[in-house]
């Protein structure tokens, strides 16, 4: 067997057979997970501090929304059950007025949800998992400074100590995250394509306390959504019975927070846009003027791969807005599909990195303009009654034709057999289906005139 | 007055009323020129040896066409006359079908023509210039591998001895290129958004020898161009009786750089669609396996300051494909912009950076587009007799009425008072028109028909 020699005495080793990974978080503990329980030995390479021993990360999203394609990853690897275990149900959405007055919109079928998962929590049951494995080593606090891509070297640093390292890699698997370190050395090759685009929009987390009982203060088993046209708020619960608010909100201009400047100032902006919920965040001022205000980025790029040497997955690749619940769920979804071309090709490496990048990265696309299209249904389509209607018509054809009309909402959440690009595609048909069909409605029982029946099933014999 | 301490002692320190240039290529040197006019004391560093102690530098363009804009800047500071002396007028487009017919396309109105220019001679000729300047200094072989925007440092090393040293600004212009190291520092600032598109196709830079006599072997006076429909090449005068061709050819494909293995695939495929200039060429093979095979980008980012601290221009700020020849002509005209601001706000730098990229963004943006669209142009229909008549039908239009049509690639080209964008928006109003009037011509004569007359007459009362 041919050994790499670091440049580094200090450094270890790395057999041609190990893998090395950067970045342990949901989809590099996941991946690594998948290639050791196909035999390899992995090295995973974590900037931050192991997290079962420090606190959480700033800037980071205290829950997520898991849905269908996670699942479906999480199953590969046998741990779904044990994942659902400590995941909140949320079959639908439920819309807040200025008045405090609620709507409810299901997600899809009875049946059918997403789920409220911790970040933190389904991030250490992963590595646990994967470092149980055998041959399965975390090396944390190791800030990746630059990769060597010709040289096949990580320039690592303990974040600790400070010490600088070289660590040689035959096999590199980038899961560094939307600020990937090796997708920045890939930039500097010729020919590569790369987009970074961030919104005027930030975000900040807040918290609804739980109620004195112990129990939540909303509605359990949804996700709550303050949509106010140019912004919006929405909230996932936790098994604490707290919920972390999310609040989009415009960086600078008349209600952004830039204008925001003082506790006075963002009391009274609640208490006059979301009244309701204002009573229910006791430490809102603390939270508000203490949490950092994030940005929202999408990134492209392609190549995802660098010869046979190095490829990108999850956000490295593929970093998009949270509006549509799903950059956990198509970072996963990288990992199972990547696993079944590795079952499919073996240790071809080179075609299994070359098909990876041609199946994906016309879904990573797609998913990221869906992304950025759905904030505006959430900030502001969902409370015009017009729109709401559309979705109640859209539910009545769904079930009067089983199978012939899947909403597009359903396709990307909880069809993980539908590509995001298909998805994409299909959704598009149905928007110019609906504007033609809602011509013809005024309310929910139109829908049932002869007239409308019979536009539906010629739409229908149209598209299928 | 306050001096700016550098972090290694053996750096030079920089007091606050220097101002630093990085690079000091063809916009570096006219801007540290048109720093210096106002006064400055300007310290340049530049990646590459002297020019003027090495040879020419690999993978650049050997000669360039300077066309109004950038004539307005060189006359800012006083050197068109000296540049005009050494450069050759190109009066029009000739056409090369693959029989060696020859077809001929005015760029604008007798007396307008673009100008070819030697990249190196150009360069070298704004850098003694710049440097006859008291309080400039340029430092040679200084290679940025790194900026601390926050620190406000260049991070440099010199080529030759490979010592690293930390040079303090105060006040920085990013003028290194398409791949800047300033503008590489602003990307991993937040917000701060980013592109890097290549083409398919890449370029190689091959050479027509003078004739024995000295002279010319094609048409001195003129851009020629050999349109493939998919790729082309075209060729413009040096000096010295060569003409400097550039083939424009996809990387892979069937006609393509990959596929032209040896020699004698060169030669064959030269023979078969170039065969009137491949006797001209004598060192064909020679070149074409020795010369690089260079790729296109186009970049697009915003912000281009960073607080009151730096600023790009050029290249580093949007670089573009060269097929409107106006890459040059856009940083040239982003000094002398850069130049009127001064002249309107003094030395409130915030103000002058924040009104520079608000004005010169969205014309970057669209010469940006403009270059690519041209690319088709260029390739594919100048080849196409309906594309050259209607040329010729515009260039009827615009003599019949002065002032009230100047054709797109005028407006770019002659037009420095017309932003790119204004044109940009122009030419596509333009395109819709004569879409419509071709319709009702065949053959020049037509144009004179009672019919198209009145159809002229018209379209230009609704567009005035």
């Amino acid at each position: 067997m041919l050994s790499v020699a670091s440049a580094d005495t200090g450094a270890p080793t790395h057999p041609d057979h190990v893998l090395t990974v950067t970045g342990a978080g949901l989809v590099g503990s996941l991946l690594a997970l998948y290639l050791a329980r196909r035999g390899h030995a992995v090295d995973i390479y974590e900037r931050r501090p192991d997290p079962r021993r420090a606190g959480a990360d700033a800037g980071r999203s205290i829950n997520l929304a898991l849905s269908d394609r996670g699942w479906r990853a999480l199953e590969g690897v046998g741990i779904a059950e044990a994942v659902r275990e400590v995941a909140i149900p949320m079959h639908g959405r439920v819309m807040h007025d200025v008045h405090g007055q609620l709507s409810y919109q299901p997600y899809g079928l009875p049946g059918q949800s997403i789920y409220s998962v911790s970040r933190a929590g389904l991030n250490r049951r992963l590595l646990e998992l994967a470092e149980a494995q055998p041959g399965v080593r975390v090396f944390f606090g190791q800030q990746c400074l630059d990769v060597n891509l010709r040289q096949r070297e990580l320039h690592l640093r303990d974040i600790e100590t400070g010490r600088e390292q070289h660590v040689a890699f035959r096999r590199l698997f980038g899961t560094d995250g939307a600020f990937s370190a090796v997708r920045s050395a890939m930039q500097k090759t010729d020919r590569f394509d790369y987009s970074q685009r961030y919104l005027e929009y930030g975000y900040k987390e807040l918290t609804i306390a739980p109620t004195p009982e112990g129990g939540w203060a909303l509605e359990k088993n949804a996700l709550h959504i303050w949509p106010r046209g140019r912004y919006m708020m929405i909230a996932l619960p936790n098994l604490d019975g707290s919920f972390t608010c999310t609040l989009f909100f415009p960086f600078e201009g008349e209600e952004s927070f830039a204008a925001l400047k003082t506790p006075a100032d963002v009391t009274a902006f609640f208490q006059r846009v979301f009244p309701d919920v204002l009573p229910l965040m006791p430490e809102l001022t603390d939270d508000f003027f203490h949490n950092p205000t994030s940005s929202l980025v999408t990134v492209k790029c392609f190549p995802w791969s660098f010869d046979d040497d190095v490829v990108l997955l999850g956000d490295a690749a593929h970093a998009i807005t949270p509006f549509y619940g799903q950059g956990m769920n198509a970072g996963f979804e990288d990992c199972r599909v990547l696993n079944e071309l590795m079952e499919r090709h073996g240790e071809n490496w080179e075609l299994v990195f070359r098909e990876f990048q041609q199946l994906r990265k016309p879904n990573a696309d797609a998913i990221a303009d869906l992304a950025v299209y759905n904030f505006v249904e959430m900030r502001d389509r969902v409370a015009d009654p017009r729109f709401l209607l559309q979705k109640k018509i859209e539910g009545k054809i769904s079930t009067q034709f089983p199978g012939q009309w899947t909403s597009l909402y359903s396709q990307v959440t909880f069809s993980p057999d539908v590509p995001y690009a298909d998805a994409w595609t299909n959704g598009q048909r149905q928007d110019a289906i609906m504007a033609r069909l809602m011509q013809h409605i005024d309310s929910e029982a139109d829908y049932d005139t002869p007239e409308v029946q019979e536009l539906v099933a010629q739409e229908l014999a149209r598209a299928n």
